[in-house]
């Protein structure tokens, strides 16, 4: 596996400079499109759908890897197009839906070789293949950066369907994991930065070989009790912000769900690990509300299938999203990785 | 509608520099991709498929367009996003498949200004309703380039779908249209030729403003005795090339479907009209296989539609594919329309 030089524009990968941000882009888009009658699931959940019968709906989305913004420096070709597939597969396994098939639209620098399209497609099946599922088709083209657009396609039964919307004052908020690894990763890896090796290889996993939580999207998708779900692709703080804004409750976190490796990597650089484990993004855990009726059921189903299930608050009444640490309030900023915007 | 100054690369519309070449590209990729079992439609058609239950198909498409080598000079940003839709509906217009809904991928160059973004909004939207179809989803990235990738889906009846391997011998070869007028108005655009203004105006529109052939695939495909089909975004002369390798005959052309304007044109320029009409590309005609028995029916119910429907030959066992003119037959080559290759 080759490591990509080809890819520059590292500085990009936290974005810094002018722009118009990528969610005024996509609300100048939605403005502009007409609406179909009957939305099944409205613009701005992790996936699109439509009714096949009464009782079914053709799970639909696509998402657009680009080597210069989504590309951190060291991943491999190999790596770049696994992660292109795991982004995908990540935003159905938030709403509980078996992804069937993928297409994939591939962009590729003119110069690309013979031997970097076959790690490119090795790690586009790798993804696929962990995730029992099957590339069967797509398109290609000639661009100036390596471009993944990758389509995945699943069904789901209607009443399992977990959206974004769903989530009702009482619920218990839940994540699939411990976060602040993959900021931490980025932090080493594009300021250069020195921790010890088995830290290092810890949060530089949570970069270049991200999971995504399908298992426990389908798992707690057939148990029921699961009233809201989002990826938290944009970090957890925005994910939070997302779900509040959907389903119109504030969130009141008891507990900030930070792995102990972010923990060590903040105390040796002098930084807060809250801000890590909130404000980073490209993590892909699953953050959830549970109603209280599930959750014990829910906790177990899910620890006895090996994975991880940490409630960390509740969904409340007031509109706010705060962490709660004895007396003191403090808020959760609607903040984190965000294409275009500085 | 402002034109687009921002998508340079003009050079590359008619590619000349060296490069793997699209179709091997495609080829080692599907090689490195484990092969669904029982896959519905294979690799190399112009869609792909996925079964529903025993009578539905899910049909999955997407196609990727590049600013640099896909919006000739002088379109404006509207007409390249609807663009963009058109050529994704052509191929499940090719295969006799109504689209339901569309997912977009957008790439956007990070200068791009609230008023171009507007302005693919409402291209893409405008070629989305010209179908009677809806955008439902999607997602925007920032490149360097303007990237579209169009994800579109239907859902069909599995005894209905045309593929392109379904051809035989003694079948008619047909085309809902004639050909050479994309190819001499890029001509113009790019070599800056100068014609007379009827004529111009017509070839830039075949340029500018292309249209998908869905009512006449869907008509066919209810008729039945289409035996296949493929959109014919690579030229006439690839087109047959594909449709003889996925069935297994070759194609004697008694006729070429070559459009007057580029007749008018190939003319003033001393160019030949036939290898405007053959070897030219991004022209979105359907170019079927039908039964002898149901010819005169199926060019009656395009034509009271309002469509064309042009016999052009037949399929033959002989595997060649040539155009016979009196007792002189002359090869077709595999030449056209490809990205990436001189």
């Amino acid at each position: 596996m080759s490591v990509i030089l080809l890819f520059m524009g590292v500085e990009r990968i936290l974005p810094k400079a002018s722009g118009i941000g990528e969610r005024k882009i996509i609300e100048l888009l939605i403005q502009n499109f007409n609406q179909m009658p009957e939305m099944v699931i409205p613009f701005g959940d992790d996936v699109s759908a439509v009714s096949i019968d009464k009782t079914q709906l053709a799970i639909l989305k696509t998402d657009m890897l680009v080597g210069k913004t989504d590309i951190p420096p060291g991943m491999t070709l190999w790596q770049a197009a696994r992660k292109a597939v795991i982004m995908t597969i990540s935003d159905l396994a938030s709403k509980g839906v078996k992804p069937i098939a993928l297409l994939i639209a591939l962009g590729l620098p003119r110069e690309t070789s013979r031997v970097n399209i076959e790690e490119i497609a090795k790690g586009l099946n790798a993804g696929a293949q962990e995730y029992d599922v099957y590339i069967i088709g797509g398109d290609t083209g000639e661009t100036s950066d390596l471009i993944i657009c990758c389509v995945a396609f699943g069904i789901t039964v209607k009443n399992k369907l977990i959206t974004r919307s769903g989530a009702k004052v009482g619920d218990i908020l839940a994540v699939t994991g411990f976060f602040g690894k993959t900021g931490a990763g980025l932090k080493i890896l594009i300021d250069g930065l020195k921790v010890p090796p088995k830290i290092r290889k810890e949060l530089l996993k949570a970069v270049y070989l991200p999971k995504a939580h399908l298992k426990e999207g389908l798992i707690l998708a057939n148990l029921g009790g699961v009233s809201a779900s989002i990826d938290s692709s944009d970090g957890l703080a925005i994910s939070l912000h997302e779900l509040r804004k959907m389903s119109n409750v504030g969130f009141t976190l008891t507990k900030l769900p930070i792995s102990p490796e972010t923990f060590e990597f903040a105390k040796l650089y002098g930084l807060k690990p809250e801000e890590l484990a909130l404000y980073s993004g490209e993590e892909y855990e699953l953050v959830l509300t549970i109603t209280p009726k599930k959750w014990k059921s829910a906790k177990s189903i899910v620890e006895e299938m090996g994975g991880t299930l940490i409630a960390i608050g509740k969904a409340t009444e007031n509109k706010e999203i705060c962490f709660q640490k004895e007396a003191v309030y403090s808020e959760i900023l609607y903040k984190g990785w965000e294409h275009f915007r500085s």
